[in-house]
C-alpha cells in the first residue's frame, strides 16, 4: 500500500471517529431518527472533504481538534446533501455508497428530517470544537442558496436543458466547488491565520480541484458500472442532466481534468513539501475509479 | 393600539428589515430558489420568536445588532421547519400563513432546496453579526435532533397513536419548545453575558411559554378557522395526531395554558420593570386569536 493510501485510511477512521462521537447515540430518543443518522453517515464514502481539510491544515501547520471539527462539519454538510439530493422529489435515486438511500431504507419523512438534523449537526460540531465566527461564516455561506443549495437549485432547473460550458461550470462551481472550497479553507484555517497569498492559493487549489472532481464524476458515471460506484451508474445521461460528456468526449474530459489538476499543483507549488498531501489529492482525483 | 401592540409592530417590522437585508436579492442567481426563500420568509407570521428574542435581551439590557441577527437566525430556523413541515411527505399543508405552501406555489424540489438554504441563512446571519461559538452552539441544538428536529420526528413516529401527557410533552418540548428556549436565551446573551440565575430564569420561563404556546395552539386548530389561523384548521383530528385536546377538554387545556402564564411570569418576577414585555408576551399567547 502506498504512503498515500495509508494516509486516506488514517483520515478515513479519524473521520469516522468524529462523526461517531458528533452524532447522538442510537440509545437516546427518537432512536429511528439517530439510528438514521447514522446510517447514512457512518461507515462509507471516500471522505474527500475531510481529506481535503486535513491536507489544507498540514499546508498550514499541524491539524488539532478544530481541524477534526472541520472535517467532520464538511462532510455532515456533503451527507445531509446526498440525503435530500436522493429523495424522490430531487434525484430519485435508490443507492448510495453501495446501501439503499435513507429513505428507501427507513422513508422520506425520516430521510427529509436526517437531512435536517445533520446540516444542524455540522454547525454544532464546528461550534463546539470553538470556531470562531469566521469559520461558521463560511460554512453557512458554502452550504446555503449562493453556495450548494443554489447550484442543485441550478441543477434541478436545468435537467433536460442544454447548458454550454460556463453554464455548466457555474453549476458545479456551486453545487460541489464551494464545499470543497470551504473544505480547504476550513482545515487551512483551523491550522493558523491564512496570509492573503496562502488564501488565493489554497482558493484557487480548491476551485481547480473542484472542477476537476465533477468532471471526473461524469466520466465516471458514463464509464463505470453500479456495484464499483456505489450508486447508480449512467443516472445523469438518464434524467436528460447536462454533464461535461455533453460537451466533450470522454477523453476531452480526462484532458480537462487533468489540465485542471496541474493547475491545482501549480497553486500550491509555494507551500512546498507541506503542501505534498494537497497534490497527492488532486492526482487521486482523476486517478480514481468510483 | 396598546402600547404592547405597538411594540409588537415596531419588532416585526425589524424582523422585517433583518430578514430582507439576510436573503439574497430575487435578482442573484438563482433567481427562483431566491424568490421562493423571500416568498415563505417575509411579510408573514407572528414573528413570536423574534419577540422572544428582543424582550430577553431587554430584560438582560438593551436590545443591539446582534440581538438582530438572533431574532432572524431563530425566525429562519422556525420558518424553515414550516416548509419543510408542510411537505407532502410530511403533514402535506396547502396553506401557510394565509397563502399557498412553498411546494404548492413552486414545487416540492424547490421548497426542500428552500427550507435546506434557509437554515444555512440562520447560522450565517448569526455568525456574521459575530455571535460567538456558544450561542452558534445553542442555536444548532436547538434546530437538530436533540432539539426541532427530534420533536418532529416524535410527531410523525406519533400520528395516529395515542400519547399520554408526559409524551406529548416530551413531543413538544422538542419541537416547538427547544427553538422558543433558543429565542429567548440567544436574545438574552446577545445583551449581555447572563449570570447563572438570570439563565435559570429565562429556561423556566421558556418552558412554560413553549407550553403554553402549543396548547393554545391545539385549542385554536379546534375552535378556530382557516382564514382567521392562516392555515388549515382542524388538521390535528383531521391527521389522527395526539394533541392536549385528546387529553383534556378545551376548558381545562386553557386553564393549563394559563396555570403555565402564571408560572412563566413568577419565573421573569426577579427581573422586574425590564422583563416587562417577557410577562406581556405570556399573556398575549393565551389571549391570541391567530
Amino acid at each position: 500500500m502506498t504512503d498515500f493510501a495509508l494516509w486516506t485510511r488514517a483520515i478515513q477512521a479519524r473521520t469516522e471517529v468524529v462523526l461517531t462521537r458528533t452524532l447522538p447515540a442510537t440509545s437516546l430518543e427518537p432512536r429511528r431518527l439517530h439510528e438514521a443518522m447514522r446510517y447514512v453517515a457512518l461507515g462509507g464514502g471516500k471522505r474527500v472533504r475531510p481529506m481535503l481539510a486535513f491536507a489544507a491544515a498540514e499546508a498550514i501547520g499541524a491539524d488539532n481538534a478544530l481541524t477534526e471539527a472541520a472535517a467532520g462539519a464538511v462532510e455532515l454538510v456533503h451527507v445531509y446533501s446526498l440525503t435530500h439530493d436522493d429523495l424522490p422529489c430531487m434525484d430519485d435515486d435508490d443507492l448510495r455508497r453501495g446501501k439503499p438511500t435513507c429513505h428507501v431504507q427507513y422513508d422520506q419523512a425520516t430521510a427529509l428530517l436526517v437531512g435536517d438534523a445533520l446540516q444542524s449537526a455540522a454547525f454544532e460540531v464546528l461550534a463546539e470544537a470553538g470556531a470562531g465566527a469566521e469559520m461558521i461564516a463560511l460554512l453557512a455561506r458554502a452550504a446555503g442558496s449562493r453556495g450548494m443549495c443554489g447550484g442543485q437549485a441550478v441543477d434541478i432547473a436545468s435537467t433536460g436543458k442544454p447548458l454550454d460550458l460556463a453554464e455548466l461550470e457555474f453549476m458545479h462551481i456551486h453545487k460541489t466547488g464551494a464545499l470543497i472550497r470551504a473544505a480547504v479553507l476550513l482545515g487551512a484555517s483551523s491550522s493558523g491565520t491564512l496570509a492573503d497569498p496562502q488564501r488565493a492559493a489554497l482558493e484557487h487549489y480548491a476551485k481547480c480541484v473542484g472542477l476537476a472532481f465533477q468532471v471526473m464524476d461524469d466520466v465516471l458515471d458514463a464509464e463505470s458500472d453500479t456495484a464499483t460506484l456505489g450508486k447508480t451508474a449512467g443516472k445523469d445521461a438518464q434524467q436528460g442532466k447536462a454533464t461535461y460528456l455533453t460537451l466533450m468526449s470522454i477523453k476531452e474530459a480526462r484532458d480537462y481534468a487533468r489540465e485542471q489538476v496541474s493547475d491545482a499543483l501549480i497553486a500550491i507549488a509555494p507551500f512546498g513539501e507541506l503542501g505534498r498531501r494537497l497534490g497527492e489529492i488532486a492526482r487521486f482525483i482523476v486517478e480514481r475509479q468510483f
